[in-house]
């Protein structure tokens, strides 16, 4: 038996009821003779508390400090949750981030980890501790400052963690029994995915799928950890995310073809329109873009009108971004030569992932076929290697994912999918 | 102008309001021309909260994880103060009592402060910032685990700190104008002292007097930091702690005979009844109930029965440690050979504190005779030579209070004495 690290998101332990669940789940594993490290976010709303007094007192908060406050989160639930360990005559030891080894960079309420050395960890492994950490949280490798990961962190630091101590595996604890083929809010009939590659994990991620979040993925992915997505509260055999398929009962999970449907209504398309349609145009606009630190996802341009010789460019982006990004374009207008900007934040994607599809020619065409059959109109269009993804109206996204669901036989026998809290971070 | 250290107590950031009345009078001494690092406690009621949490999850919390929860509630305030300062326009940092270097033992929940290393307080200090550093925590020395100083300790904290940067003073902002001649609550016409020194400060404190506690004077006098006790709230000259008085306009405050009257209703008084009246018998009581790590108060041997050969022997003690001072005293039974032990909670203390006691040898039968004509029976009476303390039954308390206030010519005048809200730690 090897070294597990767990994750529980603040939704497992919203309150002291969630605690000790979740620290009977933590000593079983510990029962059944692993090393087990948890990685803990804070308790249900607790963040949400510490950010809305932060904005009473301060419009602007600065970020070294809204770390600093932002931490005291996972504090209060890891003590708590070794305090309850202990309670069940386990040993227990809680650990910030520093104290941890989780090493970043000095990017306040969003770094990147950049080195973990987990000595203490270690320490209070071989002396028969469970070891609990703070997720979300590290310290800055030249200032030693507290900082944050950013959204999703916490699953960061358990892959890490799991990575820098060669853990068997990272189990995620959520409040869904797994990775589902499509939202069980928006689809009834999704079915919990037994197996899925770091590849179309990804993709998934990229897509909009929320259980895992892409810098964990791909964290994992470059350090070969297998994840299990599980439910804190059922206890069921959730998702494993791997690079080979697992084992289950006596035979290998098969890749599916079609991995899952996921879709986004968090993005807005801006159009440039009139843009002179010759060579360095584009590279202008997205210079531009990438100056003010805005991150894009899909990019289209359309066939210029040959009477005018001139084009639009449309691209789709985070809608918190939208502001920044209009003022950074008006900006230098006369620079790119363009007539008008259009913004539109009442748009939806939807996208098809699964490694099967390069290998499927007619995955494609079916995929046009359903949201065609489903009266759904299609405004942009990107695709990968594994993966379409297509823009529509966001009142039409819901009816998009159950057609293309159930187009690609996805559909399970029955409503099988539960959420069973709200999400953590 | 110098550096100056200013602690805030729990009540004076309570919210979000009180955070940035602080920072304003914080930012007022910068402006002034001092360098400024700020202790802070942890807002209002969040330390109660926190250990209803543990309380909920582990009845018999451990220190170290009690610590590390504890702990969240400075990390709390100290983040969104220097928030509060920045938004008014000046730079401030937030340091923990690690960060800050505030070195201690290892006995979690009541730590020692065994050194101050404030180099980062002091790079701070240099590059133009304010300096916020989190009360009543540290780092033990040995397993670098993160500890609190136990009731007091965000004082103690500001004191320490002061003397390692060898500040000008150390000013306590509490929710009150400063010492009083007796406790506000119950002596009306109590007046503020404008200065006492550490030695009778000494004594209140350890007479119950609850604005200061002993440790942290001790502190003080130790490394001769003065001490201005004052109101976050009204912002008046309060009271100076320090060995020499201070100046008040062109002369000097002079010492006075009686510095003020402390009372105390939080202790017990045990008797054992019936000791043999022979050499070491005492000795054998107190070896036992010190063995108990119980720290005792008041000690009074009666005289023996010339009949008998037996004596009684009474002494007080908190009544949180009453249970465990009968139980070792019962255990010992036979070893020190006694009849039956009493047990009384309903006592109160009440004790004259003053360095011009010494020369004025009236002053213990004034007291007497002012208990007396107030009709308050004597139980137990122990001196020193700066302070007369007696015990009596603990609903005489208040009267007997006032009495003596006004029988040594303490009465104020008119009703000044304020109290603007709750206590902190």
């Amino acid at each position: 038996m090897g070294l597990v690290v767990q994750k529980y998101g603040g939704s497992s332990v919203a309150d002291a009821e969630g605690i000790k669940r979740v620290a009977k789940r933590i000593v079983e594993a510990k029962k059944n003779g692993h090393q087990v490290v948890v990685v803990v976010s804070a308790m249900g709303d607790t963040t949400d508390e510490l950010i809305d007094l932060a904005e009473q007192v301060s419009p602007m908060p600065a970020g070294r400090e809204f770390d600093m406050l932002l931490t005291a989160g996972e504090r209060i639930s890891m003590a708590l949750l070794a305090m309850a360990i202990k309670n069940l005559g386990h040993e227990a030891q809680s650990f910030t981030g520093s104290q941890a080894g989780v090493i970043t960079d000095s990017v306040h309420n969003k770094a990147r980890i950049i080195d973990v050395t987990p000595g203490r960890i270690r320490t209070a492994l071989d002396e028969g501790n469970i070891a609990i950490v703070a997720g979300f949280q590290g310290v800055s490798q030249d200032k030693k400052d507290i900082t944050t990961l950013g959204r999703g962190g916490s699953d960061t630091t358990a892959v890490a963690l799991a990575a820098a101590l060669d853990a068997e595996v990272c189990e995620i604890y959520t409040d869904v029994d797994g990775v589902f083929t499509a939202d069980p809010r928006v689809v009834k009939k999704a079915k919990k995915i037994d197996w899925i590659s770091f590849e179309d994990m990804l993709e998934l991620a990229a897509s909009g799928s929320k259980v895992l979040l892409h810098r964990c993925v791909e964290y994992a992915r470059r350090y070969n950890i297998p994840i299990h997505v599980r439910s804190s509260f059922s206890g069921l055999r959730g998702t494993w995310v791997s690079s080979e398929p697992i084992e289950q009962g006596d035979q290998k999970v098969e890749q599916a073809i079609i991995s899952g449907v996921a879709h986004d209504t968090s993005e807005a398309k801006i159009t440039v329109v009139g843009v002179p349609d010759k060579p360095g145009e584009a590279a202008t606009i997205f210079r531009t873009i990438s100056d003010a630190e805005i991150n894009i996802d899909m990019i289209v341009q359309n066939v210029s009108a040959a009477s005018t010789g001139l084009t639009d460019i449309s691209f789709t982006l985070p809608k918190t971004e939208g502001r920044k990004a209009i003022d950074a374009l008006e900006k230098n207008k006369a620079g790119i030569g363009f007539d008008s900007l259009r913004y539109d934040d009442q748009i939806g994607k939807i996208s098809l992932v699964g490694a099967g599809m390069k290998t499927n020619p007619g995955v494609t065409a079916s995929f046009f076929e359903a949201l065609s059959d489903a009266g759904v109109n299609i405004e942009l269009i990107s695709t990968s290697e594994i993966r379409i993804s297509v823009v529509t109206r966001a009142d039409d996204v819901a009816e998009a994912v159950r057609a293309v669901h159930s187009a690609f036989g996805l559909d399970s026998d029955s409503d099988e999918a539960v959420v069973y809290g709200g999400t953590g971070r």
